[in-house]
């Protein structure tokens, strides 16, 4: 693989930032990487285990002379970190981000930007429940989608440029609109969070089962629902928090069906909940043969030898 | 480990049973294991691959001078076999279960035990999204959690038997009543399984979003949601309807919490959901603390090189 940038500023250096760096560098895409961290605790840390070849200590230091900058902040404060940089972006480059909501993004991000600068949204499929600069590896994007949602009227060549990286870091890319993509999102990742998270918190709170109980007991099932659970809050709360409408109106629809479902149990209607959970079932083949997870049982965890 | 029974009978060949006898071959806890299902074919392939010392074409052949017989059939049909293999039952026998209900469970089989035939209840805490006789496999039960429901009175020889029995596939064992373990798995298991049936039934009924996009982009999160939805219809359905109290109890607690999420992220209250999904962070914790899960992120799935 070429290079494809001479600079290229990742500003915030939790997962997937440390992730891009190493898949980066893996491919050797860039030619140098800076990375800048609001926590000095973070640069310290990225400074330690050489993530970066070169740690800043502010985001204007970090995107001086970047062909791309990555904003990899959570969604409630790209705009913010976007009217900071602004003023010391170089003409011609192009910014991008990795927010799981496209829309807000958008609203909040491009009016801060000079004539002359690109903008090239862009959200990697792919994710795991660990945060911060030592929970980056440079597989993390293999075979995993790369959404990347360019506004209209795009500079094509720039768009192009940012597609090419994520191959390069080993990503499938396909371009949609923010519209779309929000409502993509609601469904398959920001309803399924927020439901994970509920139901968790379900568990927690009942007097009569004992935590420790949920705890030893997980492997039915439970467990599941605890990695989705235990991913980072702050990211968390502002996807919820600017993709409201289509995450609202998705788990509408969830309560819908669940209550249908409930019904279904009290009237005793087996039929109706064995159709159900056979339709299920198709899914999770599709899944499995479109090369998105595993068919090894629990995932391919360690019970089996 | 030395053999705990002479003869053994598994009556129903999924998942749970060929899992035990591989565990039992494994730790050598028994003379002989013969086996029943009621499929033909299910038989012709437990033949085949070598499941069971010995298929039998009746559920009274398998049970004949067996000292425990170990009913793994859907929990709707659990009495109805009970009747059926009770006037072929060996005096002094043990009969057992799988069954992830216990309560209903109990009621459909014990009147029709005769006396001097103990039962003794037993659910183990392991599975995965495969069934059938070719998906078992000795480590299933290794390190996980068998709880024993043996009913009022029971004769404790007979209980300690099963317990060494579970101990020597692998498991932990744990005795509680009938109306505690039903509950204690409508919350770590039956609840979990119908939420996650229902999303992905709302994933798949969505008109504006493909089949095709929800499968290519299920690695955001939905994907847990499908390997909990794939799991065996009859099973489940039967799960439900035998554990309809506990289970719409929990789900109304889920209902409560989930409306009260949907009202923040209405609101834009980001303090009660940053402090919400802070506090479910905590359990996954527990969770691989109680080596009830691997801390790898992605359960360890093969993204990781």
């Amino acid at each position: 693989m070429s290079q494809i940038y001479n600079r290229v500023a990742l500003i915030g250096l939790g997962l997937i930032a440390s992730s891009m760096f190493h898949a980066i560098k893996r491919a050797g895409l860039a030619g140098e990487v800076t990375g800048y961290a609001r926590s000095a605790q973070t640069r310290d840390t990225a400074r330690e285990i050489g993530l970066c070849d070169r740690v800043c200590d502010s985001a204007v230091e970090a995107v001086e002379g970047a062909d791309l900058v990555v904003l990899c902040v959570p969604v409630g404060v790209m705009g913010a970190v976007a009217a900071e940089i602004a003023p010391a972006l170089k003409p011609g480059a192009t910014v991008s981000d990795v927010g799981s909501v496209k829309a807000q993004v958008i609203a909040a991000v491009a009016p801060h930007l000079p004539d002359g600068v690109h903008f090239v949204p862009a959200h990697p499929l792919a994710g795991t429940e660990h945060s911060g600069p030592r929970s980056g590896f440079a597989e993390l994007f293999d075979n995993r989608w790369c959404l990347i949602v360019p506004p209209p009227g795009s500079d094509r060549s720039a768009v192009d440029r940012v597609e090419a990286l994520w191959q390069g870091m080993g990503a499938l890319t396909e371009e949609m609109d923010a519209e779309h993509h929000d409502l993509v999102l609601a469904v398959t990742s920001h309803a399924p969070h927020l439901i994970a998270y509920t139901m968790v918190g379900v568990a927690d709170d009942l007097r009569r089962v004992t935590d420790t109980e949920v705890i030893k007991y997980s492997a039915a099932g439970f467990r599941d629902f605890t990695r989705i659970a235990a991913s980072d809050p702050t990211m968390w709360r502002d996807v919820f928090l600017n993709n409201k409408e289509a995450t609202l109106e998705i788990l509408g629809r969830f309560t819908e069906e669940l209550f249908a479902l409930q019904r279904a149990i009290r009237t005793g209607d087996g039929d109706h909940l064995h159709a159900y959970f056979t339709r299920t079932r198709a899914i999770r083949r599709g899944i499995i043969e479109a090369g998105q997870d595993t068919d090894a049982p629990n995932f391919g965890r360690s019970n089996r030898g």
